[in-house]
């Protein structure tokens, strides 16, 4: 049996790599086991009384709640979640993490340059629906056109992708409901992955396409196309008027090819989903070693999750500005009381799913979630959907939500997400692709067609965290230049379009 | 030129049938039009000081915000929004509501008779997706075998339909949030309209399978299946297993076979989306005369759409008993607090479309969607989705947005919906189907392909009321018997499955 890991000198837990039989002492000292621990789970390393610190990473990740003997499993029943008290150190670390920054030859990856500087890793025509009511008429334009084989002569458009939604009326006409959607349709429409963009409504919504040109100004009009249901004359007119206006604009779309283009255009959106035990040992350090690599490029990396880094947010707080510190408490702020609507709190993380992995505390899970972005500075603070233009490491406000913060971070311009997940994941996306990362070798075996990158071999085969990194971030500037991700090749993305519903739904 | 209507004897405004040019005096009196004016706008029909209350369908509608002359355009430049504060009166017209159920001979429709007593007007296979994570694989397995022919030697099932959405996890796992999206599942997987059902998880969200089965009892449990892609070996092997799974179950679904079925068993909702000036005058009482006659029949009716009755609750306190009065009024007081998240308020509405339509305030526009619920009493009233099991007319709570409304009407056990709409709407649903009603010939015109019955006739060819409410009465049995509703034939109902998402997203 593989050996319990110790993390860090300091910690009174280590983690088992397998699963562990009842009567088993897989630490080599204490009790035998009373029942069979879970691989990811947490045993005891020394003897804690109640109230004793949990440590993990080197970090307090929860208190005992009872006493724990030597060897014993450590996870709820007997561990409770402490606010963190420690005093925000803004800064302490930056000068460490500016010496993070690797310094290493540049490479490039085959992109389409765009008139605006940006570079895209795809070449999509979006369809962009501004309220639920034209859903079914950008769905039925794509899929018709598509199976017509109308984009068959154009090999240099990745296809016609429909992004609808559930939300743009009974809303509120303003406020942060209505921006963010705002942000995440016009970043869609506008993204470097997008060739050209016809933007649908039925006619009488809040979400008006008038009032969303007026806000963003009417560069590159051009590109932008829109019509409504009821000037169109309804749903069958519509989607007849839509596959019209694709085959005039294929052939211009279809002008685009690829070119050599600097790692320093690529923003890399992080995600994890479905976290486990082994997250945070092997593919969010992995994926934290990839990150630094980019921003050592002059590229950027877009770390999101908000209630995820809760809990840990002095580890950014010490690597970052004072100006950069300030938003992310108001963010967090923000977020205590918009997680109590509907009987939410910010303790709600670790999902069932997680707990069944092995993670006890959101501290815990933070921990793991914030290794993903790397060691380098926090050099900016983005509201969710908003334009990620500045390199580095940035931190774009979003739920942990899978689907809604990936869509946040590709309408913010990230060009590929970058996908960690230990009990398995089937989420992709478009326009940008997501590459995903399994933790373990059991999830590579048992999802083989959903997983890009198995990273279970750091414990199976002893690879370093950096070579895998190092593996990672090829795979990155591979999958940019073209090649196809496992989700691409499975045709998701259309589904995972979820613009944040922030507000009532009136 | 058509006359401007005038709806009741005490009203200060008249209605436009058609657009009145400038210069022109519609009303015979009072100087010419300084402006157009479109149809279904008001104009003045006294003179009005600042304060002066508006009166439309007999009723306070707002008040001058500015002194008005006879003949000039009213609207929201010179009307504004004035809380109603006359006293509730519960009960006070539950006599002549009670009179108004027209006693009539029994009539049947063709239906699906279901095991527990409900009756089905259309039969599918339902896959429900737990979260958004398993959403692309209920829709492919959905559209692969269709696309298959697998279900074309069964014709008694409609079609598979996948029930897919944006939420399930990043949810608090409990509350009002979490309840709701229970029932809408629930209640489209055990819906008369539905033969079988497969719920398909990815395995680590909130909203567990196992947990809506505790919650809801093992009732009828051999027609629901559940997979998860966790368990089943990711994306690819889940689309294998549903379309095992379905291939398995249709010979089973077929069976089922229409029979003559009393109207006593139909549970009706009642939709309005796009609302223009002429819904109040003609579509919304001619649906209400059509409630009326559902009811004399014994089966049921409901009205939702909370913020669109705002406003106008005395008409249905005054119809009601004090128990059903306390729920309604509870109801409006969780609305003005839930209203104020993200910056909206309960005079949110009408919307943008609904202004440019001639609907100046919210009391206007209530009074019109209170009007499809005809004269009988208020007999029930339920939270969102929950099973209307009561005849007469039911309450059911919901926003007013169409698609999240009809859903929860539909989770309620609703087997038709019938939608006026006067902008031009584009909504359809499964399993239930949706019935349109135009509220002009111009709409019906205009969006002839999703219209399925006009109103328009009421004003341009004297048709009565209570001709047009039986003619809709007609249509529902005809449509509950399988004829194929306009947005059925356009494959509408998959995209518009949108249950309300309460809460934040975390
Ligand atoms: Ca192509
Ligand atoms: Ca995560
Ligand atoms: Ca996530
Ligand atoms: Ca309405
Ligand atoms: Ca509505």
């Amino acid at each position: 049996m593989a050996e319990a890991i110790t993390l860090h000198p300091r910690d009174t837990v280590a983690v088992l790599p397998a699963r562990a039989d009842a009567g088993s002492t897989p630490l080599g000292t204490g009790a035998p086991l009373a029942h069979p621990v879970s691989a990811g789970h947490k045993l005891a390393r020394v003897a804690m009384a109640e109230g004793d610190p949990v440590i993990k990473f080197g970090q307090i990740i929860g208190r005992a709640s009872a006493p724990i003997a030597v060897g014993e499993h450590v996870h709820s029943h007997n561990v409770s979640y402490s606010e963190h008290d420690e005093a925000h150190q803004i800064g302490a670390d930056l000068a460490r993490a500016e010496a993070a920054i690797p310094d290493i030859a540049p490479r490039s990856f085959m992109g389409y340059a765009r008139d605006d500087g940006r570079v895209g890793t795809r070449n999509y025509i979006a369809l962009c629906a501004t309220v639920n009511c034209s859903a079914t008429v950008i769905k039925c334009a794509a899929s018709e056109i598509t199976a017509e084989g109308a984009l068959d002569p154009y090999d240099n458009v990745d296809g016609v992708v429909a992004f609808a939604h559930g939300t743009g009326c009974g809303m509120a006409a303003s406020g942060r409901g209505a921006d963010s959607l705002e942000r995440v349709l016009w970043g869609h429409a506008t993204h470097p992955n997008v060739g050209a963009a016809i933007f649908v409504g039925l006619g009488c919504e809040v979400m008006q396409i008038a009032r969303m040109e007026a806000h963003f100004g009417s560069a590159g009009t051009e590109r932008f196309h829109a019509l409504t249901i009821q000037e169109t004359g309804g749903t069958r007119a519509t989607i007849e008027a839509i596959k019209a206006k694709l085959r005039e604009i294929l052939p211009q779309a279809n002008k685009a090819s690829r070119s050599a283009c600097p790692v320093s255009a690529l923003r890399i959106g992080l995600q994890c989903g479905g976290s486990d035990g082994f997250s945070a040992i092997t593919a969010n350090p992995a994926l934290g070693v990839a990150s630094d690599l980019i921003v050592g490029q002059g590229g950027g990396v877009i770390l999101s999750e908000t209630p995820e880094i809760h809990g840990a947010e002095d580890l950014l707080l010490r690597r970052t500005t004072p100006e950069v510190a300030e938003k992310l408490l108001g963010c967090l702020d923000w977020w205590e009381v918009y997680a109590a609507q509907g009987g939410g709190s910010m303790d709600n993380n670790p999902s069932p799913g997680n707990k069944q992995g092995g993670i006890t505390t959101i501290l815990e899970k933070s921990l793991g979630a914030v290794a993903k972005a790397g060691a380098t500075p926090l050099r900016a603070f983005y509201d969710y959907a908003e334009q990620v233009r500045t390199p580095g490491l940035s931190f774009m406000d979003s739920p942990g939500y899978d689907p809604v913060s990936a869509t946040g971070q590709i309408a913010a311009g990230a060009q590929i997400v970058v996908f960690t997940t230990g009990r398995g994941s089937a989420f992709g996306s478009k326009p940008a692709p997501t590459i995903k990362l399994a933790t373990s070798d059991r999830l590579m075996e048992a999802m083989p067609d959903d997983m890009d990158i198995g990273c279970g071999d750091i414990l199976s085969q002893g690879v370093s965290i950096a070579d895998k990194g190092e593996e990672i971030f090829e795979a990155i500037l591979r999958f940019a230049s073209g090649e196809k991700t496992k989700s691409e090749d499975l045709g998701l993305g259309d589904n995972e379009f979820q613009p944040w519903q922030i507000g009532a739904v009136m």
